[in-house]
């Protein structure tokens, strides 16, 4: 797609296209790592109900800080953090776009570690955010001396890490995170978006908070929350990062309905993180069956694997969704993504994958 | 406030505010133009029943074009328009922040006429746009003579009309409209946030869209669809301008609570719009009383009335907050605005002006 000329867009997205994954009408979608399991009916008629009562006002503007949600999302996130210390959004997405308004932007640089989540380069170009990406090691870790080179030498505004990153699963260890938070000179953002799913003895950057003022850890509902419909994201830093972002948030950027369904869904965080567990030894099993295989894994502590190498991965995929399975073709050339469905699911996508690339 | 030293933000934001009116506890709010008649119990209950229907999926992402929800508001605009020239996002700001994305940003101009909505330059900051204000008349319409002068002159990428304007009340003829839209160089904006509430006889831009590819006409649920609460901003245009607003959105940004829920209300537009007649009625009245005391009155074709003079008008508003009703401080010198609430709530703001300032 290419905008007509006579429409006056920016000449550097004349030839961009929307992002997205395709959304194919398949059987099996394994490709957005959406959870698999809904809210519970219990859950569902608690997000109503509490939309409901929130109806009746709907003609009134919501509170534009969120307050009730941010104090509800400090007490889950725990490590003494309060509402003053968490911030939320219309999904991560939004979170990101608001710390390149405030940190980033024109003249200054944003710094991150390929291959990694395909949106930043988007954030970084509707900021006018100058965008550098560094590289991830052989086995998708962060090589710490280059990263700290790369860091020294563009001296970014904003660092991205991800942890678990998007799409290898790769988890950051502590000393990693605090080799770049001794030498960025800006904000470093921690995007926990699929930290739920880390495995055991994996560390959430929140421990890292208290003691480095300019580090921000980015999280989603999306994921382990099951509410990828729902578009929660939030994030935890300093109180005066927090309050930096309201500067640049629209007013009243998160509706009534969001804030009541976010706090519904909190309300049953025990039920919906249950099945959590369960995805994680899925995750685990399919990894082990994908080894088995004879397929390079990239070690995962998210919902989803990464896995290759294929000659030609685009017909890989394909066949796939011929088959009914439609998984994500991203990530370094040769790899592809698994999302961690339902054990049926992952029965379905086994079975297929076996028809193939039978080896 | 002032953002601490240590904290990375932008120069040009250290010292700015969260853009916000204030938001105190009264029993009489007339400040935000909020719709004072709440959905009926039958409408908030089908909202309700359309997010617990939405919310058994909530663990998949919505969907990214909002399809039904445009299809829906295409049908409410009329004027021959489909869901391809309909698009929609969180609030009026997020479409206009998506607007400047696309069409402003850096090395590029947006031109409005001054008093108008406060929150254009804000948009204008937050995505790098030089803002260009030009001055509205004595009585707030558009020097049209002036505007075409100051358009040729600056060539701005994007102009800004507000019809009716905000917190003016005042709107535009075609023929002034047609006036810019002879000169602009590139997208002109006719926000008609408050289009429900025009007087007989005014029209509105939407008749001028087939022969005006470059204008959009925006509008929002908050105000005749009483739904401030729920964030739905829309526009109408080609279908080839918004397929370059497509370009910048972020996806998945309206989630599918923000979907059910305003296609609950929109299932309702005949009940939510009926109160719109009724206060039409409300604010000719009270526009006809306070010109029968004396102030000069701002004509209005919105649900809002713009007032004055005061020589400490500041004085006026903490007068009539002490007595309950909270209005807004807005708008030129000396001029204060009342938005429009029921019959009783007007009584109680009319008990209380005259307190504050017997005549």
């Amino acid at each position: 797609m290419t905008v007509p000329a006579w429409v006056p867009i920016r000449d550097e997205l004349r030839d961009e296209v929307p992002y997205g994954a395709p959304q194919i009408d398949v059987p099996v979608r394994l490709n957005t790592n959406e959870n698999p399991y809904g809210p519970s009916q219990e859950a569902a008629a608690d997000i109503a109900a509490a939309v409901q009562e929130a109806a009746l006002e709907l003609n009134r503007y919501p509170d534009r800080e969120a307050w009730a949600l941010r104090e509800a999302l400090a007490g889950y996130l725990g490590h003494g953090l309060t509402a003053e210390r968490v911030w939320a959004a219309n999904g991560s997405n939004e979170v990101m776009q608001q710390i390149l308004q405030a940190f980033g932007g024109p003249g200054r640089t944003a710094v991150s570690f390929a291959p990694t989540y395909s949106m930043y380069p988007e954030y970084a170009r509707n900021t006018h955010t100058r965008w550098v990406a560094g590289r991830r090691r052989e086995d998708f870790a962060i090589d710490v001396a280059a990263a700290v080179a790369l860091i020294e030498a563009e001296q970014p505004e904003v660092v991205f890490l991800t942890s678990p990153n998007n799409p290898t699963g790769t988890a950051l260890a502590p000393e990693e995170l605090r080799a770049v938070l001794d030498v960025a000179p800006g904000i470093v953002v921690v995007d926990e978006a699929y930290a739920e799913f880390r495995r055991a003895g994996t560390p959430t950057a929140l421990e890292l908070l208290d003691d480095h003022p300019r580090l921000i850890v980015t999280r989603t509902m999306s994921k382990a929350f099951a509410l990828a419909g729902g578009r929660l994201g939030y994030l935890a830093a300093d109180a005066a990062v927090v309050d930096a972002l309201r500067i640049v948030r629209l007013p009243y950027h998160l509706s009534a309905v969001t804030q009541a369904t976010a706090l519904g869904a909190l309300r049953h965080t025990d039920e919906l993180l249950a099945q959590v567990d369960a995805l994680r030894e899925t995750r685990d099993e399919t990894a082990d069956w994908l080894s088995g295989r004879g397929y390079d894994v990239a070690a995962s502590d998210a919902n989803f694997v990464l896995f290759g190498h294929f000659a030609d991965r685009h017909a890989v995929w394909e066949g796939l969704v011929d088959r009914g399975v439609l998984i994500r073709e991203v990530g370094p050339e040769g790899w592809l993504r698994v999302s961690i469905g339902t054990p049926e699911e992952m029965q379905a996508f086994r079975a297929a994958l076996m028809e193939v690339d039978p080896r």
